[in-house]
């Protein structure tokens, strides 16, 4: 029989995901539907998150530096904050709001991308990001590092097949919007009025030919510079802020 | 007397940088300023990269894909092609053209984020990226990648001094704006005929005191949504479009 040597030693398993950094572990406390299971910090962001703890009821154990370094990984910037905790419930399609600004993801996997893109969804209020279950971006910590606490607030919704996720949207109602680059419509021209599905392509690939053939409208952004791609974050931010300020 | 006991390992000296990635190797390719001193591909990105190489008239050397794994470093995307080149010449901030917007970062030191900002810079045609010399991003060849090219097209400007470097372009007629979430007034309401200089400051930290006091006027992006902060690279995307759309 097996047990474990060292019972001090958190590690995720299957059923808790690690989170790290001031913003993104300040969020995790005040999300009443988030469940913390171990919360360790180093004695001076005992200091700094006083407040949050003390409003969350929660004991946190006090750590050196060294211990949150080897549980977050390699590079990275935990700012002396890190939670054990259960994952959100998953979210489905038909339990999004329909009248809304979707964002869709066309195998995007690198999480700092698609971190600094939860983290725009929720400065620009869309109601979810849903990418495909297979081709998703691994690594949770990475991308909630980089969401900066959005992970809290914008549901992340898994579909097994993206074609088939836009047909659904819709039935719903939603106009869908592809971005692409060489699009003869510029975003600003689409007819866009909430709800709206924006989907986005992995830099380099683009959209996919089942998904291009989904959308109804395929945009373009305007770039006047000699360089006419974007990183993939920015493009996002881009849309939504576009899209906003037509609507 | 020490002499190196393998000629065939490049390392960036001094006097070299290494720039890695398709985008990347292919702008430097096609930049008339840029000196190549070595090329070095695998046999697949060589048939890839074959137009390119013929036009450049450069003798790329054959290499197995570890051997770029060990000169790019660990977890480099160097897909295949990497360069060994001179740096290009140091701009100075008298040399950048009056009529134009520029991009000054006030100690942004992630070199992912300030390769994807000189990208955007690129795209919406920005004439100049601007940093101090100390606390400017490292890893430049992080920064080339995430800059797809971009690198070979905005110049990089290094000023001692930053709240002095405000002054210079305000002697030269340039409206500084500084990016700042708490600001009164909305980046769309601002007056922002070019030649304009957009601050932006380091995540969490913001602009330093000094900076701020230079600033002909603080700007704030607006979102709506429940998260008030982007990303560094995602705010400067933004605030390009914003006062392109509105000149």
């Amino acid at each position: 029989m097996r047990r474990s040597q060292n019972h001090s030693r958190a590690s995720a398993a299957d059923d808790s995901e690690i989170l790290y950094g001031l913003h993104t572990v300040e969020a995790a406390l005040q999300n009443p539907k988030r469940r913390i299971l171990r919360l360790l910090v180093t004695g001076n962001a005992a200091r700094r998150l006083a407040p949050a703890l003390t409003s969350a009821g929660l004991e946190p154990e006090i750590v050196a530096p060294r211990d949150l370094d080897r549980m977050a990984g390699a590079g990275a910037v935990h700012q002396g904050v890190l939670v054990l905790a259960r994952p959100l419930d998953a979210v489905r399609l038909d339990q999004v709001p329909r009248r809304a600004t979707l964002l869709l993801l066309d195998q995007v996997t690198d999480p700092q991308n698609v971190g600094a893109i939860m983290r725009s969804a929720a400065a620009f209020g869309a109601a979810a990001l849903v990418t495909t279950a297979r081709h998703s971006p691994q690594a949770s910590s990475v991308l909630a590092k980089a969401a900066s606490g959005a992970v809290e607030w914008v549901p992340f919704v898994k579909v097994t097949n993206l074609a088939r996720a836009l047909e659904e949207l819709k039935g719903y109602g939603f106009t869908v919007l592809g971005l692409d680059s060489e699009a003869a419509l510029a975003l600003e021209q689409a007819p866009a009025r909430e709800p709206v599905a924006l989907v986005l392509g992995a830099e380099g690939k683009g959209l996919r030919r089942l998904t291009r053939e989904r959308c109804d409208h395929l945009v373009r952004l305007d770039l006047p510079g000699p360089i006419k791609s974007l990183n993939v974050s920015n493009a996002a931010a881009l849309a939504l802020y576009a899209l906003r300020n037509r609507a």
